[in-house]
């Protein structure tokens, strides 16, 4: 989509060669800037045209109420809906008497690069007014990595040939005009328009500040701008706030060649508790902070941060430059969705746009903290440490649902369960394991020892206590858990899904050796020794069903007994189904949005044989549609576990690339964070057959043909570790850190200095991998 | 609540002789006349207090949304409500300077007495006005059986010990505002107020008519009225009209004894196409038919009609005088309801009030059409021709939810599916069948033979049609109906659930033979010999699961795995649970709603042993709480049949007195229609133990202790038969038609003449019946 046949993938950037209008709202959302707390879609500078405006924050909600044709108990009244708050990114420039827009006049040139290592978003243009004066604008925008509420906009016009009058407006709007979604599809968001009331407003010098606050939800947001200016003598600035908008207003005049330069510091605060005054302090401090900084000082601190990054984390794919571009652009974003969230939800969106209403799901724990935890793991902490923050509302559902312990919500911003739809909402209890299942994956891989003490162990105990009390003993003795929804949303309220139960089981047992290292946690919990034990039982008890006359794990029990979808009676044009078929049938039916089961062989992998894990990949990948971005990167990681590896590299490359290529035609509403961090895993868990289940990292590296060479860092306790994946060989280094005890292939391993350590890779056998559902074959680029 | 101590409940009568205005709402409902046609709650005269007006019209309806907070493909986006139209009831008094309102002067007395022979609502009054004048009321209201567009009123106010200055107004009333509702309970309705757009509006003479149209549904809504007068000299009249508002006015001075006596005509009619002055011409030509007829030839012509149908239909309890109220009661209630519907929906509150939207469901088929087939075949016939009617918006609903045949709606007025959460709605796909089974009853039960050809043999393809697409064949060769809901709304979306495959399989069945009877209409709707065999393998491979370990059969399958209810921990004041816990919990345990495998005992008796019954019913009392209406009736017919006889003369009550002692506490929202026909059953199939499931009408009956007799009349083809039941011995004897062949506790039996024949009744054995669950044992006033 942003790739152009002239030129060459970057590996490092993502560039874009021609501004395509039609194409305004994809763009945007992958040239969006983000650190977690601030996100600023890739609009133009001068706002319009548009695709869809968009400034986040991140936890910044509005509520929304949540209609029901039929009301039930329990169902949520309210909603939560991200806001596009006050828009700072605003730059127009006046030439001569025209106003820069690259729908008139003559776009000469125009180009966007997003750069991965300097973490700018970079924009040249040359243009021709309609009054035929030319001028070449560069801007940079920044969102600071370092400076968590700090954005930032080098901004510069040249006069070409002639000299011109030009004249700069840099803005903050609140409450713009939003275009009018098309409402068709569940997947967008229902973002508010005019969410913001004004409650102060200020400007002196080259400062200004607007401070709102929202009518339902009351949370108060502040933005400040500040500005540094180079230009030709006789440039003039002047300075304005009204309750919805501030502008700086700077004219000049320039001869050919002569440059006027804006750089624009923003500020962006808010806060549910905290007054007018102290919002005011707040952005006012941040934007003293940036000043002192300066320009160039905000460039060299996000380049070191990313740096660091890279030198820790980064992936490399030879042997496919789109490949390698659209692995480091996941990862990018994902850095982006949670390196400053800091204790605020990571949305299935990140701050990249409104789809979804802005909500966090169990995504964030089941895909995209995976990466986090090995590449920047104070982020996976800080996410963790956000959804224990929100416990005390988990356990009100809980008990408003007649449960014990918490029950985390199927979608939220700041807690509160927001889905419409209890069966594929409420119903999907797993995303209590998937949370508990983070934090497992984060007390092994980081050394944190406040985290459990903190965190983790109350995390565990409670959502272990929502699983037994979810779950109960059959006649025959088995701890069975009735009605519930599994990953798959093409099945809903099922009994013992296998997914679910396996992951319950893990829960519980985690709980209770958590509870058994911390005797002070349990006791202040009042987890006795009888529920300790109750948990365990229960666990050992987990009723997972197993279709004999198969040979295979139903989905859940009933599954393989299900009328098998009408795959050929379906049309390509039909898919996603459920934008054209009943969940009614969509459910009663062998058919798989995502992977379900095939989840279950990934996380749950030690629960099953090798000869299980085939067979059952064999079964469900004809059922798979992959009508969810959540699905391609677990068939990847299982592809490549039993051996089909051409596979996994086509549902690599469908992972990595569903937002470049705008595989599922959403991406105008964001990116897909969790598909992005997926790509990662397909490297690390796919073909580097990373497992953390058990006491040691283990490893199964495996070069797909289609590649020369696959190489990967991570951290892993205080080590920092890199692996390269030849055809015949991988290679083991370690970049930092103790002695570490690995496995690969089976074969133990121990890194006791740097030096690296190769082992030949055992060949794989050659199956032939089973066919996708008709007209749902591998995507690629249309 | 309406009876009291200071009287005997009366056979015949619905005596009120204190008027309680706390429980004007239940009041109102209790003596609602309607004709199918029309309906008119039991609103005072004057109009206020009110607990709510209510006037309505069968098939009459106004549009609304249904929102939802996550749509999904296929949920309807239209609702249908039924409306409140033109209060034509209102005759209001003004008694010297002050107006007749029960709440202000003395009331000195007041009874309310439905006549269930006449078929009149009475009222008679004494009351001191606040300037201490005094008056008698006497008014009779009718909804006329024989003129289907007729009400009447007769209103006389007679001076006592003073002279007085009398003015009445009697109006039509469009648009009149409604309370609020409470909204919180699902149950009720959701009326639009002011729903009328006027017209038309006329007057002349001591004549006027409104016509108003819907909105959204754009239906034009007709009424007129015409009145007599009676009053001493001087009596003056006028009549006016506005768009909302019609009234006549009449101002009298009364002598002490002295009597104004006004007789008030009403038409109704409504069209969705018929022009203005095309339903003006309508209402007006009824209404001169009703003129010429006269007050005293409507009453004579409503007695007439009833006691036709007592004549054909009366059931006789003794030894109860509240049952044998409560069941005359319930007959009448049902007769209105049906008697005059001519091919609209029979709503599940009859036209007594607006609970439910004034929907229809799947009680109409299999509840209230057994009654009204045996006791007022042709108003079974219209039922089911209505929906017959409906058929191509079933085909269409069919086609969207991709399958073949016809689904019909769930709820509805006009045909449309109104259900907005589709577990409940759409996924509870025996209605199907259910309408089905009415069609084979129906046809089994009267010589109608252009029934079959015109509405029968389509109703059933089309409806086998769906089944045969619902359904598929598993591995080993099983018709297995997954993921649909049964009657009981505690579960939900459930592989096989036996009474939908067991009613399907008939289905299936009766559409073969009926295409086979047929071979014109099989042609004309392209039955080939392929689809009907299909069909017959289908039905002969259906899945009935049975569970093996507890020796009985499953709701559905899994259901006797899954956790049982908690119901010690359960309070009392938790019931109705659907008001306090979520769906999600009530699916996934063994809690019942309302008779679901013990609906299939009875509806497909011979499909299970005697001992599958008895264990069947002993494993589902415990778990069913009844918080559904249409439960007792059955449960009565069922524990009749296993011989817990005292249990079922216990639901029958329950049953019959649903209303009068408002058990549900909804009567506010109108009567229970098919609670009311079920007690009906409860008499017929229950202790009766008629069968009409095989070739020949066969009976089982049997007296609960509580009784001394009881007595029923019904039709059978063109035979009308009594059944007498007594402690020793039963009574059969034919009052009309041909020769009939019966059954007698598994005995054939000949009714070749008018002679009664007496047969012994065998034994019951004794059993101790199982208990409900707690708190939730037999109801009784509270």
């Amino acid at each position: 989509m942003i790739r152009h046949p002239a030129f060459e993938p970057d590996p490092w950037c993502i560039r874009e060669t021609t501004l395509d209008l039609d194409r305004l709202a994809q763009t945007e959302s992958v040239f969006a800037l983000s650190n977690g707390h601030i996100g600023l879609r890739g609009n133009l500078d001068e706002g319009e045209p548009h695709g869809l405006p968009g400034t986040y924050l991140g936890g910044f909600w509005e509520a929304r109420p949540l209609p029901y044709a039929e009301p039930g108990y329990g169902d949520p009244e309210e909603g939560q809906a991200v806001v596009n708050v006050t828009n700072g990114k605003i730059i127009r420039l006046l030439v001569g008497d025209s106003p820069f827009d690259v729908r008139y006049g003559v776009l000469r040139r125009h180009e966007r690069t997003l750069d991965l290592r300097d973490g700018v978003l970079r924009r040249t243009a040359e243009w021709t007014s309609p009054s035929h004066q030319t001028v070449r604008v560069r801007s940079t925008r920044l969102v600071s990595l370092s400076q968590r509420s700090i954005a930032a906009i080098s901004y510069e016009v040249e006069a070409v040939e002639a000299p011109v009058r030009v004249v700069l407006q840099s803005e903050l709007i609140a409450n713009e005009p939003l275009p009018a979604g098309d409402g068709g599809d569940p997947r967008g968001g229902s973002a508010p328009t005019a969410p913001l009331r004004s409650e102060m407003f200020e400007s002196t010098d080259t400062r200004a500040v607007l401070i709102h606050r929202t009518a339902a939800s009351g949370l108060r947001v502040a933005v400040a701008m500040r500005h540094g200016l180079d230009g030709p003598e006789g440039t003039e600035a002047t300075v304005e706030a009204l309750p919805d908008v501030a502008r700086l207003v700077v004219a000049a005049r320039l001869e050919p060649g002569e440059t006027l330069r804006l750089v624009k510091l923003l500020s962006y605060g808010w806060s549910g508790v905290r007054s007018t005054a102290a919002l005011l302090d707040q952005v006012s401090a941040a934007l003293s902070e940036a000043h002192v900084t300066g320009w160039d000082g905000l460039c060299a601190e996000q380049r070191r941060y990313l740096d660091d990054f890279w030198a820790h984390a980064d992936v490399e794919v030879d042997g496919d430059p789109d490949l390698q571009q659209a692995t480091r652009f996941g990862m990018y974003q994902v850095l982006q969705a949670g390196a400053r969230a800091e204790q605020r939800a990571i949305p299935a969106k990140g701050l990249t746009g409104p789809g979804y209403d802005g909500h966090t799901f169990w995504d964030t724990e089941a895909f995209v903290l995976p990466m986090l935890t090995y590449t920047v793991p104070r982020a996976a902490a800080d996410a963790l440490r956000w959804r224990h923050s929100t416990l005390d509302r988990a356990r009100e559902r809980a008990a408003q649902l007649r449960l014990r312990g918490a029950a985390f919500p199927w979608r939220t911003i700041h807690g509160e369960e927001c889905s419409g739809y209890w069966p594929a909402g409420t119903g999907a209890f797993h995303i209590n394991a998937d949370i508990a299942a983070a934090v497992v994956r984060y007390q092994r891989a980081v050394e944190d020892p406040a985290f459990e003490v903190e965190v983790g162990a109350e995390l565990l105990i409670e959502t272990a206590r929502l699983w037994h009390s979810l779950g109960h003993r059959d006649a025959r003795g088995r701890f069975r858990i009735d009605g519930v929804t599994g990953p798959d949303e093409y099945s809903a309220v099922a009994d013992n899904n296998v997914y679910t139960n396996l992951m319950a089981q893990r829960n519980l047992r985690a709980a209770a050796d958590a509870a058994t290292r911390h005797p002070q946690i349990a006791d202040a919990l009042e987890v006795g020794p009888d529920e300790l034990a109750a948990w365990r039982d229960a666990a050992e008890a987990m009723l997972i069903p197993y279709d004999e006359r198969l040979g295979v794990h139903p989905q859940a029990e009933g599954f393989t007994e299900h009328e098998a979808w009408d795959f050929e009676g379906t049309a390509a044009d039909q898919y996603p189904l459920l934008l054209h078929f009943p969940y009614f049938d969509l459910y009663r039916k062998q058919v798989v949005k995502q992977a379900d089961l095939v989840l279950a062989l990934h996380a749950c992998g030690d629960s099953f044989t090798d000869e299980q894990k085939l067979a059952n990949f064999d079964y469900y990948e004809p059922l798979t549609v992959r009508d969810s971005s959540l699905s391609a990167a677990t068939q990847a990681i299982v592809a490549a576990e039993v051996g089909y590896l051409g596979l996994a590299y086509a549902y690599f490359r469908e992972a990595a690339l569903m937002d470049l290529d705008d595989l599922e035609h959403n991406v105008r509403d964001g990116v897909h964070i969790a598909s992005l961090a997926g790509a990662w895993s397909a490297v690390v868990a796919g073909f580097g057959g990373m497992r953390d289940t058990g006491g040691t990292l283990t490893f199964a590296p495996k070069l797909p043909d289609e590649l020369t060479r696959l190489a990967f860092r991570l951290r892993f306790r205080d080590t920092v570790l890199a692996v390269e994946i030849e055809r015949e060989r991988a290679t083991y280094r370690r970049l930092a850190g103790a002695v570490i005890a690995l496995g690969h292939h089976g074969e133990a391993l121990r890194l006791t200095d740097d030096r690296p350590v190769s082992l030949p890779i055992p060949a794989t056998v050659r199956r032939v991998a089973p066919a996708q559902p008709p007209r749902r074959g591998l995507r690629r680029q249309e």
